[in-house]
C-alpha cells in the first residue's frame, strides 16, 4: 500500500524539472547561458559582517530566533518596501528560506488538491513543480511585451463562473523582469491586474527576484505598492540582488495572513545568523555599492548578448529587457527550441528551451519555438562565443 | 469562499502551541525551565570557520548549491554515523534546515489527510503541529523507563487489522534521551520496535537531536544502525550539540527515498554558508573539545537539578535521564500540572506543563500530572532557586 501512495504522489512530482549544471560541474569551454548563477566577481565581501554577527551578536546567531525573523532584519526590510512606495510595518513581514520557502508556505496556506491557479505562458519553471506538488490545475494565460493579457484572463474567468467551475485561488506573476520573458509591467496593466484580483476576490502573489535589478527606465510601483485590501502576497529574496548562497527572502502581507504563515513555518526559525550577516550588511555604505556594481555588470552582459543574437541570430525576436537576468529568443515557428538546446548543448552552450517553461508540460499546446538565455554567469567573451555557436546550431536545426 | 477555506486550514494548525520564551523577552528574575536553549556559554567561536568560508571557499558558499547538500558534509556525516554503527553512503543523506524541516519533508512525502501515525504519550511537542497540519489521526502508545510500549503497540495495530482499519504510516520516536521523558530505549527494545515495523511494512522516523549529549553509560544503536531493510528515516541536527542557530540538520534514509525528497524539497538548497561552517568547524580539533564541553556543563546542571528535585519535591518521581536536556516530573495524580505551570510563572518560572505533550492535545483523557523542566538554559544557581519556587507553587497547588 505504500508503495503504491508513494507513486501515486512522486507521479505529482515534476518529471520535467531542467536543474541548471553547476558551474563546478562544467567543463572550462562550456557556455552556461542556463543558469541564474550570479557572475563570481559580484559576491560580495561579507566577512567583517560575518565576523560581528558571530561576536557581537553570537547570543542572537547561535540561539533559536523567531519564527517570524530577526526583527531589525524585518524592519529594515520595511523600509526599504516603504521606499519603494508600500506602506508597511515589520508585522507585514515574514522571513523566509528564500522566495522559493515563501511560495511553497504561501501555497501550504491557501491551496487544496484540485484548486486552481493562473500563471503566466510561459512561467518561471521552478514555480511550477512547487505548484504541482500541492496538486492544482493551471490556468495558462498568455502575455505580451507588457505582460499578463488581462483581457484574456477575464474571458478564461467569466467561463469558469458560466460553467459553474471554482474561480481560481491565486494569480502567480513575475511583474519585473519577467522569467523567462524579460517583461516589465507598466502600471496600467498593474492597475488591471490588482483591480481583477481585487474584484472576484483572487489572491495574486507578486515575486520580485530582479525589481532592484534594474539598468534603466524609472521603477514601476510594485503590485504590492498597488494593493489596497490586502490581497497581494509579495515575495522578495537576496538571491538575485546580493548572492543566491544566502537562502533568506520574505513574505510581505497581510498582518492575520502573515500570523497564519507564521503557524505553517515549522523550522525553527530562518539562520538567525544569515538574517544578521544581511542586516549588517544592508545598513552598511556596502550595499549601495554594490547594488551599483550588480547593475552595471548584469547592463554590460545584457548590452553584449543582445548585440550577439542581433548579428549572429537575426531570425530571432527579442525585447530587449530593461533588466534582470535573461533574454527570451523567439525563433520562427517551425524551429524546435528542444531540439536546438539539444544541438548547443552537443556544442557546450547550455541553455534552457523554452518549453520548459510552460505548465502544461511539453504537450502538444506547448509552443517549442523560444529559448532563454541568461546572460549573468557567462563573461562577456563567453557571451560572444556562446552566441556564435549557438547560431551554427540554429542553422543546422532550422536547415 | 476562501475565507471559509483559510478557517478550515487554520483549525487544522495546532491552538495548544506553547512556544518557550525567548531568553531576550524575560526579566532578569524570570528562570528559563521550558526552553530547549543552548547555555550561552556553549555557543561555540565559529569565527575562523566563517572566514574560510566566505573568503577560501566564497565561490561555494555564496552561489546556488546541491538541493541535497554539500558533498564534503553529506560524506563527513555518513562517517560519523557510520562510527556509530551505520552503513551509509553519501548519498544515504540530505542536509536539511533542521531536523524540523526533515520531519516536515517526509510527512510530505508518505502522508495524505487522514492517515494514521504512531506517537508517543507523550511525544515532542513541537513535532505535533508539524503532523496535525498534515490532516493525520494521532495513534498514541504509552511508555516506560524503556522507551515506547511495544506490546500495547502490537494489539492496536492487531485491533485495526481486525477492524479493517489502514495500519499507521509511520512510527515517530526519540530513543535516545526522549523529548519529554528523558527515557532511553534498551538495545531489545530497539530491535522489537525495528522488527514490528518491518514485519508490518511501517516507516520508522527517529527524531536523535540529543544522541550525542550522552552524560554517561554505553552508547546504543541506533534505530538506523540497527534498519536492515531501509525502514528507517533517521533525523539529526546540530542545535542540541552545537548551536541551534545554525538551522542545519539532515535525513539519512533509504537513498531511493532520498531521491523523492530532494524532488519535495523545493528551497533552493540549504545555507551553503552555513554548510561549510559547520564542515570546517566539524572537521577541526574545536569539534570534540566542544562535544566535550557541551556533555560536562550539562550533566553538572541535569545533576544539579535532580539533586533539587529530590530535596525541594520529594512527592515528585523522576528517572535520571543519562543525557539530553530533561527531567520528567510525575506528580500525585490529583495535581494539576497545567496549574502548577500558571502558578509557577506567577512565580518568575517558565517551564511547560505534561499536558501540552500529548497528541490528543488537553482532551479529557490527557494526563495532566506532569511538567517537563529543562536545565539546559537555566545556570546552576538558578536551577537551585527555580526548583525552590517551584516547590512553593507545588504546595500552594497540591494544597
Amino acid at each position: 500500500m505504500s508503495e503504491i501512495r508513494l507513486a501515486r504522489r512522486a507521479a505529482k512530482l515534476s518529471t520535467n524539472f531542467p536543474a541548471p549544471h553547476f558551474p563546478s560541474e562544467l567543463g572550462p569551454d562550456v557556455i552556461p547561458f542556463d543558469s541564474g548563477f550570479a557572475a563570481p566577481q559580484l559576491l560580495p565581501d561579507l566577512t567583517e559582517f560575518a565576523h560581528a554577527a558571530l561576536n557581537t551578536h553570537r547570543a542572537e546567531t547561535l540561539q533559536y530566533s523567531p519564527t517570524h525573523g530577526q526583527p531589525e532584519l524585518r524592519g529594515w526590510l520595511a523600509g526599504l518596501m516603504n521606499e519603494d512606495g508600500c506602506a508597511l510595518t515589520p508585522d507585514h513581514l515574514l522571513i523566509v528560506n528564500g522566495a522559493k520557502h515563501g511560495l511553497e508556505l504561501i501555497c501550504k496556506l491557501l491551496l487544496d488538491e484540485g484548486d486552481a491557479i493562473v500563471v503566466t505562458a510561459p512561467t518561471y519553471f521552478t514555480a511550477i513543480p512547487i505548484f504541482r506538488s500541492f496538486g492544482v490545475e493551471f490556468i495558462e494565460i498568455g502575455q505580451d511585451d507588457d505582460g499578463i493579457d488581462i483581457a484574456a484572463l477575464e474571458v478564461v474567468l467569466a467561463q469558469r463562473v458560466a460553467q459553474g467551475q471554482a474561480l481560481p485561488k491565486l494569480i502567480y506573476n513575475v511583474a519585473d523582469f519577467h522569467n523567462p520573458t524579460g517583461a516589465t509591467m507598466p502600471i496600467e496593466r498593474r492597475k488591471a491586474l490588482i483591480d481583477l484580483a481585487e474584484r472576484l476576490g483572487i489572491f495574486v502573489v507578486e515575486d520580485t527576484p530582479y525589481r532592484r535589478v534594474r539598468f534603466e527606465g524609472e521603477t514601476i510601483a510594485s503590485l504590492k505598492a498597488l494593493d489596497l485590501t490586502g490581497n497581494v502576497f509579495h515575495l522578495g529574496t537576496f538571491s538575485k540582488l546580493v548572492a543566491p548562497g544566502l537562502r533568506i527572502g520574505w513574505v510581505a502581507a497581510d498582518t492575520a495572513l502573515i500570523a497564519r504563515l507564521i503557524q505553517l513555518k515549522a523550522d525553527g526559525g530562518s539562520s538567525p545568523l544569515v538574517q544578521r550577516i544581511i542586516y549588517e550588511f544592508g545598513r552598511s555604505p556596502a550595499f549601495a555599492a554594490h547594488i551599483e556594481r550588480v547593475q552595471s555588470v548584469y547592463r554590460e552582459r545584457r548590452d553584449r548578448i543582445v548585440a550577439a543574437v542581433r548579428r549572429e541570430l537575426p531570425d530571432a525576436v527579442l525585447a530587449v529587457p530593461e533588466g534582470g537576468y535573461y533574454v527570451w529568443l523567439t525563433l520562427p515557428a517551425q524551429v524546435d527550441g528542444d531540439a536546438l538546446a539539444a544541438d548547443a548543448a552537443a556544442r557546450g552552450v547550455n541553455l534552457i528551451p523554452g518549453s520548459k517553461f510552460f505548465a502544461s508540460g511539453g504537450d502538444t499546446t506547448t509552443p517549442r519555438n523560444h529559448i532563454r538565455l541568461s546572460y549573468s554567469y557567462a563573461t562577456p567573451e563567453q557571451i560572444d562565443e556562446g552566441v556564435r555557436r549557438l547560431a551554427i546550431s540554429y542553422r543546422t536545426i532550422a536547415g
